[in-house]
């Protein structure tokens, strides 16, 4: 990726894991803009910017990436996979699932709905840590995607 | 990556390109098995398990990644991805495109077509082998496949 200012979305219903993703991530990136939301139907709503919230923006953006947790209230993960990847604005853009889930159907079922990419939450800070590290530098310094 | 044998299959027609992946490759990771094609062709013959070199291997088995180059002899890398996508069995690997093309047409089609990743081989040397550090580090010690 090569813009400038780099923004992620992160659907992710857990305060605790998003409070540390914001601080890991903010702390590692310059110049990245990251913006949470706390459900499926407000993922959706955001990448449509459709409802009250999102609707009257003048300073939206689509995302450069997004993180998608797999549980996630109102409308699942999933679904909202399902939805990104169907849709010929919003498939062009990367989705790392980022769940506590290492079922085998899980992971099938995201892959089958063309997820780019597959990340087991560590328990261990350490560990969680060091894959944030990673995937920062991946997806943000490497990968490309269209501008 | 859970495995205890990584398997990467690296489709890429030049010779010195390969060459350089499968050194920095293999130098970075204990238990892998690179296994390289250099045309299209010969990628959907290995994944299909087919043709007069394939059809008769018995120590044969998926890839756990694939690093797949855009321009490619006999077969297109967009055609190879889209086969691979668009099959029930295969569509669950992750596929980088590794190619030293940035156009963007060439970055859209790749997502249109669900690459899981698309990179850029920088030229500088050094440049390009820290990519591959990152490459491993992500697609192997955190990305998740189905077994």
């Amino acid at each position: 990726m090569t813009k400038e200012e780099l923004k992620i979305l992160l659907v992710e219903d857990n305060d605790d894991h998003a409070e540390l993703l914001l601080m890991e991530l903010e702390d590692k990136l310059k110049d990245i803009e990251l913006f949470r939301v706390s459900d499926g139907e407000e993922a959706l709503d955001y990448l449509y910017r459709r409802g009250d919230k999102y609707s009257k923006l003048t300073n939206h953006f689509l995302p450069d990436l997004i993180l998608l947790d797999l549980r996630l209230p109102k409308i699942d993960g999933i679904e909202v996979l399902s939805t990104i990847k169907n849709d010929k604005n919003l498939k062009k853009i990367p989705v790392v699932m980022l769940t506590s889930s290492d079922a085998e159907n899980d992971i099938i079922e995201a892959y089958n709905n063309y997820a780019n990419s597959y990340l087991v939450k560590p328990l261990n800070f350490d560990k969680f840590s060091k894959m944030l590290d990673s995937l920062a530098e991946y997806w943000i310094e490497w990968n490309r995607q269209p501008n």
